[in-house]
């Protein structure tokens, strides 16, 4: 049997159901996040409350359990889902309260809902590398909240998916901000280059793995924005999300980057992020 | 007893729940429409199904259901329910499926849910007017769909409601958008003025009603942007939506519209809005 983990309780998967004024449905009021699991143990687990506590906290839900709770509620189903390798999908909404705008009366208690699934690790893709897409970001200011109004991301990675791509990499104007569901970082002259954290993009956990591999491997590191020019004149370019680690991506719009194969720094930060994953979860297949 | 549709089924409102894997509740993956019942009649519920459809159509989900057929069910809702003065809420998400930015498979039906509510007109604050404050738009650029993403509309509804005001008038820098749940209309020298119907606004059918209402009264109209500036200094300004009708808007971050009085405009278009709606519905109390 499958678990789902709603308001603390753990129930059958198919039982999981909320109420249609639950107000993560009608209006997205609630923030979310993807945790990666390998070999039976979350990874950067820590990392990810924080920022669900954070996201929350934005929008002025308070969570109703400890970072420590909630360790042990999702390790608890994720011992009862038997799960090894795959992730934990868990959100937070403003609960159940007759439809309205403003937010309702601080006795409406939070939906919390957690449920598992089995991902395998696109390996396949780390070799290869995907192909992607450009395309204008037209979401709200507020990037930085892991929300659940995903419509715009949705509509991009979409887009995508119909010209047979893996992501779409955003841009406001000249400026590219990040993919649909992933941070874009681009390798020029053996620099890496980054969005810089602000409220136009996410700031993933992976990312910031990354970030700190940069850091404790001397490879030089810019957190800035950058152009449109720049990434297409790049000599590597990957992304990073929760289940895509370290993407190596090799066509953007139909052109080749470089040769159309990950590059250097890319692979060795693909290693790299490999070992920390070890570090963390113990040795992968 | 209280009931509600889901999937063109009458189901008691309390049994009325969706799966956590609706595409709704984990993205805002869907459109809704408000439609005000008088007299137990439904007003203008052809330009709201109208516009229902056209929402869902621009993020690509089909209504399984003709609008005859939307509009029999609602009706057959309103007699179960026994409305006479209330609403209708309805939406329709892309349906439940294993969570993916990308879009099911085409067989994945869309969730259609609908419920009414008794709600009595707002008689108190159509004489009086209400408060609003401003607040910067910091919301995705395609407010002309009417979808579930609605995070930031609600953290402005919310900071106005904080300050004890009805409404947050919005604006992206200089250019004043639209209310968090309203359009919004200055008067000035006789004229009404109110933002065009693009990417930054919805277009409300009370504001469309508004319109046709100016038309045929002689009462010059002109649909274009305006600034925070010209707000500040209009003659009257007032508001519209389904449920709030035609409301005066008598405060404006602390300050009064000049006597903090509805305006004539205001109140004659009132008057003529409560017509349209006896035309439609039948004689009001």
């Amino acid at each position: 049997m499958n678990f789902a983990i709603i308001n603390g309780k753990l129930v059958n998967r198919s039982e999981a159901k909320v109420d249609i004024e639950d107000r993560g449905y009608q209006f997205g009021d609630g923030v979310y996040e993807v945790i990666r699991v390998y070999n039976g143990k979350m990874f950067t687990v820590k990392e990810h409350l924080e920022r669900f506590v954070k996201s929350a906290d934005s929008i002025g839900i308070t969570l109703p359990y400890t970072i420590d709770e909630c360790t042990a509620l999702l390790e608890e189903l994720v011992t009862k889902n038997k799960l090894v390798e795959g992730t934990i999908y868990m959100q937070i909404t403003r609960g159940t309260s007759p439809r309205n705008h403003v937010f309702p009366a601080r006795d409406v208690v939070p939906t919390l809902v957690a449920y598992t699934k089995e991902v395998a690790r696109p390996v396949e893709s780390f070799t290869h590398g995907v192909k992607t897409i450009f395309i204008e970001d037209i979401r709200w200011l507020r990037c930085d909240i892991k929300s659940l109004n995903l419509l715009g991301n949705l509509l991009a990675k979409q887009k995508a998916a119909e010209q047979g791509c893996f992501e779409a990499i955003q841009h406001r104007g000249d400026q590219v901000t990040e993919g649909s569901s992933s941070n874009v970082f681009i390798v020029k002259k053996g620099t890496v280059i980054t969005h810089e954290s602000n409220h136009l993009i996410l700031k993933g956990i992976t990312k910031e793995v990354i970030l700190q591999l940069c850091a404790q491997n001397n490879i030089p590191v810019e957190e800035r924005t950058f152009t449109l020019d720049e990434l297409v004149a790049a000599d590597e370019v990957f992304l990073s999300s929760t289940t895509a680690e370290v993407m190596p991506i090799v066509e953007m719009n139909g052109d080749k980057v470089k040769e159309g194969l990950p590059g250097p720094i890319t692979r060795k930060l693909q290693t790299l992020f490999t070992l920390e994953i070890e570090k963390q979860c113990g040795r992968l297949k």
